[in-house]
């Protein structure tokens, strides 16, 4: 059993953009689970502010936000760091080497961290031996990747004898979902913009191609090929959410996909459809295998308090983990955190 | 990533009644991933004769069945035993112990030993100690204590930021499953065959309780009170199955159900069905929460083959886990082991 559940974990907020702030009221709201020493953004209209109320709270916590990130961590020396910054990881795993240096453990949003070792090898063998030179876990998680399309796959296994194959699917309704997701996937865009967008490169969801090599290697295939797809969700009809309209023949969202084969052979496939006027929202689970699965999230699991539930639920398990880079498959199955009321 | 994964485990097979003989099946389906060095059974008819032979291969495998258990760990010293004797901790805790002392990792079905903390608190403060005086880890588990009822149950509050209640519903055709899964539920009794048989107190699951007290102090609840029923399942048509024929009016198999409370409130509620004639199996999992979670295995897990697997895609899992007694919530998410073709 847990020794981080006995006690309140000591906690930094490393960015407070809508993640963030979510997760520090998430945080905020757990009573003596945690308590909040820090909080790090470089926003110039949140520095010298409440962190609490910079996220949205009326009532102070009495912690101010810094840009600071080494002197807040080195004065503070939290257990724990909630990394929120990025999806990218070239971009700032700096901000990583610096919270690993200070002795802090890391349950950090960065999509791009949750199973790093092909996008970048180079960075994933540092963070992973400063991580361990300084005693310290780090890990990369949320709702998607870190739970819906990887690690709920890889427990949809769990009892199964043999596995010829996996297939996840994931619909999710973009018009029930914060702004920024809606404009993520594109909503409102005419086709002609979504190509243009979609060139650019960090269109589309983030992660899903390390989700696919999260399931396949913990599983222990070496795939021999990848095959990733993004195209637009085409809307048949009229479709309005609190921030915007979709019209019959504009952009719904995304439809993106990837597989991973072996020689010519699909061994796992995930399929992801985010788009608003989505009207069966879901995350399956098939396993072709013995015995076969076939698990299903009705509705779907709803990703803007989801993913900050992620994050603060895999705290106490990091805290506890062997030091090193590691992933969801390397720590005890997630479950919540003083969530029970 | 797992460094178990990477060499080939060797086991000792520790009881070859039906689930250790097919446990044994699996470890020689799987190649270089296992070598089995030894198997151990008590059974005059089983000793001396060769160990895939009398777990119904054809096929012998050059590992002969000895009944001195300490005499074969100590000789062949298993990275792992896999041990399927008893589903009562009382009477085996003895075999436990001496596995520990051989300074071996235990993986058993022993249904008692999934979470003990409660019917066994001295048997699981000594089992805790021994395992880490001498390294070794030994966990419980199955497909239910283990999986269907408790894990999985876990797995699904992970993306959840608050928890007000769980209810876990199982359905089981058992005239799908083997004969004495078939008998151990009462099939084809008369009712009040059933309510002796129950009397005597061996009848029916075991380790609801186990799985009840599982998911409620994983998620911080202190039970302030249990209530366990088990009642039969009549049939109201005649159903025949390839061992016996259940006619309307009987015994169709048991319904047991076991529920935790804290202070009037349930929180938590486990409701299993096992019996001959269940037309719409099913494992499900609904949270009451922020986010709600409505989780469905459709068809359900098949219970004989999913058992095995189980224990078999645990091991790699508690070679690496740390010393001690453990629970399926303190090591990494179940996956499969080994399992690709």
């Amino acid at each position: 059993m847990s020794k981080a559940g006995k006690k309140s974990l000591r906690v930094v907020q490393f960015g407070i953009g809508p993640i963030g702030a979510s997760t520090l009221r998430t945080v905020l709201s757990k009573g003596d689970a945690f308590q909040l020493v820090g909080a790090i953004d470089v926003d110039p209209a949140k520095l010298g502010r409440d962190a609490a109320v910079v996220a949205g709270l009326e009532r102070p916590c009495g912690v101010q936000v810094r840009a600071d990130a080494e002197t807040v961590l080195r004065k503070t020396k939290p257990d724990l760091v909630f990394h929120t910054t990025s999806s990218f990881l070239d971009r700032m795993y700096d901000q990583l080497i610096l919270c690993a240096r200070a002795g802090c453990n890391v349950v950090s949003s960065t999509e791009e961290l949750s199973y790093p070792y092909h996008r970048h090898p180079r960075i994933s063998a540092e963070l992973d031996e400063v991580a361990r030179e300084n005693g310290v876990t780090l890990l990369g998680t949320g709702v998607n990747p870190g739970y819906a399309m990887d690690a709920l796959a890889l427990m949809a296994t769990g009892v199964c004898n043999t596995v010829k194959s996996i297939r996840v699917r994931r619909v999710v309704d973009a018009g029930k979902r914060r702004r920024p997701l809606q404009m993520k996937v594109g909503a409102g865009l005419t086709e002609t913009e979504f190509g243009e967008k979609k060139a650019t490169g960090t269109f589309g969801h983030i992660g899903l191609v390390e989700s696919l090599y999260m399931v396949a290697e913990t599983l222990g295939w070496k795939l021999d090929r990848i095959d990733e797809r993004l195209n637009p969700v085409i809307s048949t009809r009229e479709v309005k959410t609190p921030y915007l309209t979709v019209e019959a023949g504009q952009v719904a969202g995304i439809h993106h996909a990837a597989e991973g084969f072996v020689g010519a052979r699909q061994v796992v496939s995930l399929d992801l459809k985010m788009f608003v006027g989505a009207e069966d929202p879901v995350d399956a689970v098939t396993v072709v295998g013995d015995p076969p699965i076939d698990l299903a999230i009705r509705g779907g699991i709803f990703g803007d308090t989801a993913t900050v539930a992620a994050l603060v639920n895999a705290a106490p398990l990091v805290v506890d983990a062997r030091p090193g880079l590691v992933t969801v498959a390397d720590i005890p199955l997630p479950r919540a955190y003083a969530a029970i009321d």
